[in-house]
């Protein structure tokens, strides 16, 4: 299955797409959309709507995966990053996706089997578990790939769960 | 001059559309946007793009305003608030739109005279001062009202200012 995962910030929004299955999964496309810094607020926001619908529709994902917002600071950022955040639903809707929301403890968990792993240790394993060691990955990206991992590892751990169960394993 | 209010909130959504010169102004129409309840949320926020896209398009407002964002009460309802907040931005940007935002004290002391009036006070005095008194106003029409109407008066005496230093008075 193929999964795009989305990091929204209020600097710049990352993205990520995988796609997998009990074999191993492998990296499709990965990058970070940072909208044109001289535009007002609400032209930013419908540039970050109009890259995701176009990179949907390219793509052609089966599921968006997003890291669920309760990590605000304050509500300043809250509301700037509630803002883009609605900016990235908009288009997930637009292009009739599901979408699916992880905690940023289970998103580490899922890469690294630790809840409260560090930055750079999640970022370390995305590299090494999405093979992308010689590329460049910003953090924004990286994290999207991350939440986009975690969610493809859902998916097929529900899946073995089911085939168990069907079978009379479990 | 013709002038779209926007009040963005996480239950609904209120708008409003007026148009006026110095000779007085005239409300075109209000209502509140209230997402289907059983929609998963980034659809519903989808819902509040498309329909304000459509009332965009049907009235042809020459600006829209609305209310800055600054009286969360919490890192939560700021998060959801914003959420909407893009959406409807969204809608905005995609119409070609000038954005233009007023904070709540700037509203209320251009409708009553007073920046810290009463919520039951700036209704009132909506009603009163778009003749809308025999209809009902739902609280997040009348406050879009407000803002269109704060937005039109800015603008007006921002015009009459002109005039008078054309005319070198001031």
């Amino acid at each position: 299955m193929r999964v795009l995962g989305i990091d929204p910030g209020s600097q710049a929004t990352g993205f990520g797409i995988i796609e997998g299955d009990e074999a191993g999964c492998r990296v499709l496309g990965f990058g970070t959309i940072k909208p044109s810094r001289r535009l007002p607020f609400h032209f930013k926001l419908d540039e970050i709507r109009g890259r995701l619908e176009e990179i949907i529709s390219g793509y052609a994902p089966e599921e968006v995966a997003i890291e669920s917002p309760f990590y605000a600071q304050n509500i300043k950022t809250a509301l700037a990053l509630g803002q883009v955040r609605g900016a990235v639903l908009v288009a997930v809707a637009a292009r009739g996706c599901s979408l699916y929301e992880y905690s940023a403890l289970e998103i580490k968990k899922a890469v690294t089997g630790y809840g409260r792993a560090e930055k750079h240790q999640v970022g370390a394993m995305v590299r090494a578990l999405l093979k992308v060691e010689g590329k460049t990955v910003e953090p924004d990206a990286s994290d999207a790939l991350a939440t986009a991992y975690c969610h493809l590892n859902t998916r097929l751990h529900r899946k073995k769960m089911e085939e168990a169960a069907a079978e009379g394993k479990i």
